[in-house]
């Protein structure tokens, strides 16, 4: 199922095509996943997440394999299947190991658990958290 | 504002009382967030949510800091005002410099932005992420 | 904080009066919560909700105050803050207990920890639960 | 999948098959598609729907094709895969250009970030935003 | 679909495998659903969600079918499709007939529609409903 | 509240006070807003957001206002205060009439409404919609 067809390298436009070729320079593999062939029928649109997105997941204040946990951990309260599988592959291919993956899913489990709580209680943010 | 009252170390009964000295003695310092005064109705709940907050978020397969990372991260996408105040304080208390801060900002904001794109297009799983 | 003016008895129009005076009539109180009033902007849709939400939430399969705490239960996931606080108010005064105002807020933790642990495995659905 | 079966012309009761007639009419097309026959075992629920939203995503204030634009925003950020599917096709019956819905794609992401930044670093309101 | 393979009783550790046992015999069924084979590759999480659940889904100052309720309504809300299916099968088999279901849909989705105006109005917490 | 600083033309560094510059006399007045003041902590991220923020709202295949309507939609599902309140200031700004806001507010309220009964039914998409 989707809303778009998912373009193919003879389908999709040659800005998108250069992007296909960009991705697949990055990974070191032949292998274009469906989100940017879905992406590609707005090709700045494509120009642009790829752009920012291997930037910013690269070496940086966070360590990468970091910066995919974070990722998995917001597609999941976000309910994104699509997000949280291709992250977490992302994330093993980082070096995610089975005892991580499994903290990362407690974590993310607690903070919805506490999130409920405080939003259940409404509880009024203390005065020494405010930092405006 | 709050749906229940916050409870004074008074007003507390003798449970809560103990865990508020459990989570004064492991932080250090006499200040008990309004989380808890909250949770406190329920001595049961209190009691067994600071256990396993205070166990999960030690370290483990993954650094304290990098789960109160996950922790900002999960309350930012369900929107929790208060947890994100406080575990914004917990991560600036374990080591976060605000260049972390800002590549954290910068790492939920651009999933949010992903996690939309896929949706709207409702892009299918591609068969090398599944596990099962 | 409001993106509309709260309109007040004098403010409104004839037909959102009517419905504070039906409001009032029901509730044996003179007080009109913010809600309607914020709502009365668009008689339309002030007529209609009060309609649907007097009558949905009275008797019916199930009792008013079991349908408060759905209420609850929803806002929380949601993060309606407003909502949570009215409906909390309401449940209580419905009969809602302190115990049972603390196991509806245990349940919708739960329910926010193992939902977040479905969606990070991204388990399949069993067969078995399909009625399709 | 579905927690409900799918109810046929045969199966549906008579005041939901004059709901399905009427959809037949509305739309020109005899078909009826899983949303109304998945709500046809609430009788009362079917027809409140179907009248209220038929009577909303007609001509008004706003264009109906801006409505089912403003449809298919919401849809996406519940994650309502079925709702962003049935919006979409409903959006290009009345017109959506693949330009159009790009550029809706667009804002929707943008949306997601934006307000993903707001959320993290809890920005408070400016007063002039305040209408109350 | 899922982000780690479901564990059969063979693959599954011996925790793991007490927990099967324990919720065959408290169901009285030979049938484990795929939530639980999932999470087996966290033996502590497992055991430690399994005994949470099963004490609060018992009796308590709520009905177990009313958490039932809770548990769909906050499911639903969250987009969790599995859980949505699950615990309708367990509200069922519960007791919940389709008048409650019926009803309980409804709810949901009323409360839906209210969150939604008292958000988009960004209606002000009337003071008498804190506690705090 | 806040969890950064709001800055102040003279706390913010050069590249942040060039963004406020063109915020300026983009918008023909002298205000800037608080979230590009709390965004300024982080040069790179705010003059990037702006740079594509300013250029998506302009005028493209949407007008700009209905640009606006559909971002109000994501932050009111979204639950983000801040940014109803700025984008119905900035929808008013562009034209939206009481009579437009009250439309949209109809369509946002009863989108959350289907949403969620959708949800709840777990209902299938319907083949055609599929574009994949």
């Amino acid at each position: 199922m989707a809303t778009v067809p998912l373009l193919s390298d003879e389908e999709a436009g040659p800005r998108a095509r250069a992007v296909f070729e960009a991705i697949r320079e990055a990974r070191g593999t032949d292998y274009v996943n469906n989100f940017w062939r879905a992406l590609a029928h707005d090709e700045a649109a494509l120009e642009e997440t790829w752009a920012r997105l291997s930037r910013l997941m690269g070496p940086g204040a966070l360590d990468p394999l970091v910066k995919e946990l974070i990722y998995i951990a917001v597609s999941t309260a976000n309910g994104c299947s699509y997000c949280v599988h291709s992250h977490t592959a992302a994330a093993k291919a980082k070096g995610m190991t089975p005892e991580m993956h499994a903290e990362l899913v407690a974590t993310i489990a607690m903070a919805n658990q506490t999130n409920a709580q405080v939003t259940a209680l409404q509880v009024p943010v203390d005065d020494r958290f405010d930092e405006a």
